[in-house]
């Protein structure tokens, strides 16, 4: 079958491989749309290791065509919604904890792209299909089912470590599209004051109508003295969804004592998390600084679209994008790695 | 000075009283709004047991007219927000809690009506002027803090005991002010599907507006049958706002597995909360029972008029009826007692 | 194959039963040692609605003669601790929550006795024995296991649904096996002042081993009064593990404003739960009414059998009686439903 | 009045200064013991930034000679323990957390040596009696107490900002008297497998009394390296209690996927607390890093002194140093600064 991937680091290409096998637990998927994320890009430039002749993706909606023997409640023919995390429910690193990404050591609950091939193939595997498939309820279109997969899982998930209460003031640093639904997801958590930060037109208007109070550039001095004094001393709450090893700092300092910093932002293998013992208030300040990887199974997914369905988000803003065909997949890809000012998020029917 | 209230159980009238004494921590207060609340009609009719010649009223914006020789922040001549629950955080009950109103004994936070007068009077005493009063920001009006100071506090109370996560199904029991607020609440906290249980029209509007996606009436059966059925098996959190010992039964029943109640009702010393074991799934069903009290303090305050600032929610929708004149407290307060079906709130402008 | 069950309600007996079939996730167990529990008896009289030709039994440790085609870690002639709850780790209500005894609806991790035949026979099923079955690490006996696998986990699953904090004082109502291990649990959570109620003379030595601070009777005057006056005004936090209906309500009343009451205790399903409003502060107290069953899997086991690895407790206090030989199970089963004074816990090995 | 502290940085010295004034809600305390702490001499080498003409000490038990008139339950002539951290409870940074140092910003609740002159005096001040000094209960020695007001409650802080669970394998890098007192904590609040790191002999020894299960040396080796390899791939939870920026590297390197990094070593205003990203999973490994500074007031002295009369554990085994009279208060301080290999904490009876 086809797929696209790398052939190796740096050399996106269409890759020839043999469809995937089906587990007794699992099930193959004929993707219906799928969307290329900028992991899938830091794939390709190596920002995870070395990888080769891998079939990149890990963003689809689809339809099941094959389940093995023990699948009870997902049947060939099936409209299934593929979270991004698919955890091996029988692993150890599922007891115990509520971050399901991490079955059997770290991150090793995220499967495509990472420990198999991805979604950018006529067809891909999912493991333990009952546990790891959603069904798309009426009233949610497959485009807000595939942004949720893993933009509206992740963002929100960057709500959650940062545990915001009524009221508070959050920073959002970074607005692409998991940046943007940590925006809408603060919004619907409660927050008072909203300031994000970035600079593409695109994003900034989206970022408004998710519940942005304000916008701050990257530009323009530092970052955290800026903060600190438009808030008089600090946020409650800092969301880094984007970055370096510098945006951690400004991340630290910027947030007030006792308040939270929560990272989704995929640093690199060369980045290097610093800090003066001062921002962290010399270790006294009580500062939490979590970060945290997409939650995966199909609950996840299912309470997320219960958002959808009952009108109180709608992440198809997110999409400025939409390419036909399978083959289009491609160009997508290309469109995500160069980034122009008015992309957020392209789409792929396949 | 005049005040309102009561001269004994079922005796509402003007009183004629000493003007308070302002202690060095603390601040008199004269009223520019109130508003007059279920809880003070109960009062009136024994529900928290014995009380003579009583001023009634807890929720008020003011002016601060004297200070005590300690307070650094209020001055006279500012226009406050007085939060219904004013702790003594000198006390041992605020060490250790989050839960404020309980600073030296259940409930003790809470002192308007409760141990000493409260707020319908030409001039009303707070304690702990610094850490109790806040001030009302650009943006907000003095309607909204009225509203903020009890109704939203309480209700997002209620949303805060549920511990509500992004999707849930939750049932709100009760739609007067204290419920809308809860439904607002939770649709702000990323509740999914909202059910709320009540039957007067005019609540009813403001329900839909806050976020409730289905109105299910007291009458037409067993309430937790036909809200199991509704949801195929329960809701994950339920939050009560009015009712009796028999609603305590229901939303336990109603309540999965795993799931939250959580209490912001005042029951009435008859009430007798039962239960029959197997809808608690006979002591083993990981269902958490909560109640509580309104917490205190400026803070609270200042950050749910953070919430209105920053446009998220409009409280005053609940403010049906609007009284001018310090006089006009008497009426606003007898049409509180009958509760005509087109009331939800009343304001008073003194 | 044999096992010890019930024909039907109040009537114990031997059964001949076929050798349970191995599923490719699953494993086939021979018992090694065995434990009878209350529950077990609890059963045999019907206090869990009606059963017939059920073999009985939920606490083991045994030897995997069997295993499924999919199974990767447990091998025929591994020595395994078995949980006495055993998830279905692919159910959805494993899916964001740490409360795995309610895979797929109330208390459905719970398979043993609940939905097949428990483990009382010469041979018993496990589903998913990569998940479910613990393996026994030097340091630890059979004996401590056996106790860990119901009674501790229990006992500690009271403890953290109560939330202890460092210094709480703490009630611990009934002395039984798993009260005495909620008595240990909370020692060891950093709880302070442990009051435990009971009466029976083996228990009460074993309890103040394992850190009970004082012992109080049933017998004496009301229980939540003489505890009130004991502590001046209550305890911080009560565990019930054990009574009926009314231990409930004393439980309730015995604790202080933003205090927790934890349940561990199988109510009967004639049981009614019932409280006067105002011993909940007419809802308004921020006490906490939590329950819970014991949580499953290898994981919960392994960690709690560290704990007894590493010298921070000794279970097999508990264990008053031996008796050797599977055919003497219905010896034990016998004396747990009798209860002599001098019982705690007893064993069979097999 | 005489006193004891710096005159400038590297300057230690017997200073002259008045008696301090009693505020109308304060206490004036003349001490009875008193313990240096290293943070004492840390002040003195300017690892808090410049200070000039400081009475130094925040470790007291002690007599109150005076009170103010607001004062209601500290009588002159009582006996006090006095909280390291003694928070205006009056401030806004109380509201809403748990985290009391921070009353007015951060680590502000910390008063003595930070913001005011310290105990090495003839007379302190103590604001805000009432919420600030505890009484000690029978069954608790001063020196008990006197190891409780910074020491444990410090290293107990470390234990609860760890959210250690039942079984945790926990590393507790430093084994000075923090270090000694997280250990302690680590083990009364359920961990498993307790790895101390450190090399002071008499530490060794007091840290397996409390429950370490090994000790590890700095040397011998990259630590994170060896710790991951004691354990299998590292720790659940890792308390920082000593050390530098690297030992922050470490900490976050020898933590698991999931688990939690707990700082309450004082950092140098110098020290850069760097990490390369993939030691923190790129950002996804959901470990948490969290920091703190002692909480402050009476009930948490409180509940510390309850472990301590109930027989839980025993904080005196820290003193290793005794001396008589007030004008001994060099001679302590300054062995503290020279820490002698059989040193762990000095007290001086005044």
């Amino acid at each position: 079958m086809k797929g696209y991937g790398i052939t190796s680091l740096e050399h996106p290409s269409w890759l020839e491989k043999e469809r995937p096998v089906c587990g007794p637990l699992d099930a193959i998927v004929k993707p219906v749309a799928v969307a290329p994320c900028s992991s899938d890009t830091h794939v390709m430039h190596g920002g995870s290791g070395e990888k080769v002749n891998l079939i990149l993706g890990h963003e689809a909606v689809g339809e099941a065509v094959e389940v093995g023997a023990l699948v009870k409640r997902v049947k060939p023919g099936d409209f299934v919604v593929v979270p991004c995390t698919t955890p091996d429910w029988l692993a150890p690193g599922i007891q115990g904890s509520l971050y399901t990404a991490h079955d059997d050591g770290m991150i090793s609950g995220y499967k495509f792209v990472n420990s198999k091939d991805g979604v950018f193939a006529e067809y891909f595997h999912v493991n333990q299909a009952d546990a790891n498939l959603a069904f798309l309820p009426e009233g949610v279109s497959p485009e807000a089912a595939l942004m949720i997969v893993d933009m509206m899982s992740t963002g929100f998930h960057a709500v959650e470590l940062a545990e915001i209460g009524f009221g508070d003031t959050v920073a959002v640093i970074g607005i692409g599209p998991v940046g943007l639904m940590a925006i809408a997801g603060a919004a619907l958590r409660g927050a008072g004051r909203i300031i994000a930060v970035g600079t593409r037109p695109a994003s900034i208007e989206v970022a408004k109508s998710y519940g942005a109070s304000e916008i701050v550039s990257y530009r323009g001095g530092d970052l955290a003295a800026r903060i600190k004094e438009m808030t008089g001393g600090g946020v409650q709450k800092t969301i880094i969804a984007g970055g370096d090893g510098e945006t951690f700092r400004q991340a630290v300092e910027m947030t007030k004592a006792m308040g939270t910093i929560a990272n989704v932002n995929f640093f690199d293998m060369k980045d290097a998390l610093n800090m003066p013992a001062f921002v962290w208030g010399l270790g006294m300040s009580n500062k939490d600084i979590r970060c945290g990887f997409c939650p995966g199974g199909r609950v996840r997914v299912e309470k997320l679209m219960e958002l959808v369905r009952c009108g109180r988000i709608d992440p198809t803003r997110l999409i400025t994008h939409k390419f036909r065909g399978f083959d289009k997949i491609e160009d997508a890809f290309l469109l995500m790695d160069k980034k122009p000012q008015d992309l957020i998020k392209p789409i792929v029917y396949c």
